[in-house]
Order: structure tokens, then sequence, then C-alpha cells
């Protein structure tokens, strides 16, 4: 598991004074930054082969402008071609929203779905653990 | 069910070349806006009542810039203060991403969910069921 | 001068209850997809070849969510590699914003500026004309 | 003048494979912040007394997903109502976006511009000057 820290945006609002609902996906995609690291290193988009295909996000509280944010991410369950991430985000360390995202590795040469390299599939299960 | 109508922009890209994923709850929530209607007639955001609590999207294909997309709407599910409703994305006929979002009517001034009025649950029930 | 229309987002409002002023450029830029598509026909963004180097927006009234929005689109000037565009938001037939861009016609083999091919030119005069 | 950090959201890429052009007045308004706080103490919304009347951004060069940005801003003018905000965003040293905003103390309540208060004007002359 690791943390990221993030502070809202005005723009990320919405007429309710709360951040918009919307804003979570692109919150959790960016704290899986550490994950695309992984699989394209230096994070070099050139070389990119992940594709989200599914995910759910429930919201427990608002979650305001004023206060930073705090991210944590872990590694869920790891399948052959794909994985599964849990996430949750803290504001004023009470629990805002949890997020679950499915990710496949992905062979864009021959568009399917390719089995997760095992130096990589190492590295997501030490994440898995810790 | 009904059906609403898009196209997609630049900037709802990213560097794979297709629609975000971060995209499709933006969307799927403007989808919604007869919805919001029937909760804040003239979608008088001083009126609004309507909390989403939770949403689930799949993607089964990419979603395309060039391409103008239809997105369908139904009711699922309506309970005492929440309902659910499914949704589809669909661009060229055929299926890109669905998605499946829990609303709860809230009663801003109390702080709580509220049960959904009769008049507004009638309408919902003829949504279920067009 | 052409026009094209859209239905604000709720996620495009912000905590004082109207459209925040960084969602304009994106509906501006959409708003130029007939001029994208002069540049690459079909909108085949492997064919994009089009640089937003400038723009400046002014607001001048508040954009509101429960109304649609025309937006007005012209071409001003027209240089060797560059052109400039003027863009009117209206709501309920008052001006709310206006923009200016300018873009630049790219060679994205030689990463240098190339001159606007002549049939394209031809049809950015009319679009001026108009 | 103050420095202001972030790094790039894969959500932010356009199918150029850069940061779309729509995000710097994103970026640029999370970076004004610090002047927020100014006017409205803790951030609280419901004190929010600014607007945005005008912004010009110029793209110098290309911003990439993988490293992190600087946002430089200074105070450049300051009116009696209004004052304009100058900001450069560099990544890897280089400069790639300038932005130059002007924004309006407003009196909400009565509808209208008001006179930014003394201790406003000391603070933002402060950071004019540093």
């Amino acid at each position: 598991m690791y943390r990221y820290e993030l502070s809202p945006r005005y723009a990320e609002t919405d007429a309710m004074g709360h951040i918009n609902n919307t804003v979570a996906p692109v919150w959790l995609e960016k704290a899986r930054d550490p994950i695309f690291e992984l699989f394209m290193p230096g994070r070099d988009l050139s070389k990119a082969n992940l594709i989200t295909v599914k995910y759910t996000i429930e919201f427990h509280d608002e979650i305001r402008y004023e206060h930073d944010v705090a991210i944590f991410t872990a590694i869920a369950e790891i399948g052959n071609a794909s994985f599964t991430v849990t996430q949750r985000i803290m504001q004023n360390d009470s629990l805002r929203a949890t997020g679950r995202t499915t990710l496949v590795h992905f062979d864009y040469r021959n568009k399917k779905a390719a089995p997760i390299p095992e130096d990589i599939r190492a590295r997501l299960q030490e994440m898995a653990e810790a």
C-alpha cells in the first residue's frame, strides 16, 4: 500500500460546494502512477500497455475543497493478464470514497490482452503484501 | 429508457488516442439530466437534492473522438430514498461502456436521506417501464 | 461564421453555482471542430497538424448550468502558417464570454510550422467572409 | 512571486501525447490558491468574492506528462477593485506557457465590483514586490 497526497482544485468543485463525483476517477488514476511506472518505466507513454476495464467508486462523505486529500492504493488481486487495485480517498482522517479498479495488461501491437511479465508480477505482489 | 447524443471533445482524448476512461462518468452524469429535471424542475441548482453514492463503469471497447456517441439511460431499481440507473454508451452501434449509478434523494436542510416523493416516484416508475 | 450549441454539464459548475471559468477553453476548442475538419478530414487524429499557441478569454457575465449555450466562431486573421479565430459564448441571447485563439499549422514530421495549404486557406477565407 | 509544483495527470494528456491546452487554466487557477487564501481565509467558499474576468495563455512548448511542472505566480498590477496576475509554467527548467489573469473583487450581496480591502491590498503589494 502506498500513499498519494493532493490538494483539491477549485475547478473540481460543483454547485453543491463540494468536489464533484466525476473527479474521483481522475484522482484515483493519478494515484496509480507508481503502477504505471512499473509497466512503463519513466512513464513513457510510447510504451503504454495498460487498459482500464472497470471501476467502481463509492462515496461515503463529501470531499471538500479546502483540505488536502490522501489516497491509499493497494493491489487486491493479480490474475494472468489483469489485476485489481483498491483505493481509499481520505480527508481529515475520515474516509470519503473508495475505489476498485481493474486494469488489463495489453499488447497494443497484437491488440489483445497479454500475460503480466514475471518481473512486474513480482513487484505487484510486493505491493499487495506491503 | 431515453437517449442522449453527444459529440466527443478533443480535450477528452488521452495519449492513447481515445477518450480517457475518466470522461465516462461526466457523460453519464450529463445523460441523467432528465432525472435531475424530475427532482429539481428547471434544473434549478438551489433545489438540488440528489447525491451520487456509487457508480460502476465497465469499458467494453475504445471510445473514439471522431464519431458521435449515444447514451441510453434506464431506471433499474427504485428504493425508499434511493434508486439505481443503468446506462450504455454506444458508438457506431456498438457497445463501448456500461454504467450503473446509485443516487440518493437527500434532504439538505436536515442532512439526511429522504423518501422519494410520490409524484417523482411515479415518474421514475414510468421511466423504468418505458 | 458558424454556430455550435451545447448544454452545460453539472460537472462543469463550481462552488459559485455557475460554469467554472476553466471550462470555456474546452467549449471553444470543441466549437472549432469544423476547422479541425478542414485540416484533418474525418477528424482523423493520426493526421493532426494544428497547435494552439495562444488564447485570450474574456468573461462578461455568468454562464449558468440550466440553459443551453450557443457559440459563434469566426476566422479573424489568416497568416502564412497561423490563423486567428474569434468566438462568442452566448446564453439566453446575451453575451457571456469572448475568445480569441491563435493556431499554427504544424508539420509534425519536421517539427516546425508549415504554410497553410492553398485549398485549406481558401476554405478559411470563405469562413472569414461568411 | 511564489512557486507551486504539480505532477501532470494522465487524464490531462490528449491524443497528441502532450498535456492538452485546456488544462493550463485549471493549473493556473490552482496555483493562485495563496491569493484565494488572502481573500477568503481558510479558502472558505462561503466567503468567495473573486471573479475571473479575463485570461490570456501563451504556449511556448509542449508540456509533457512524465515530468513535474513548476508554476511561478506574481502580482503584476493592482487596481481599485481588480488586479492582474502573471504566471509561468516551467518544466525541466524551460518555459512552456505563460498566463495573465485579471480578477475582480466582487461584492456578491450587492452584485457589483468592490474596492480591494486595505489589508488585502497590502498583502498583494508585498507579493508584487517579492
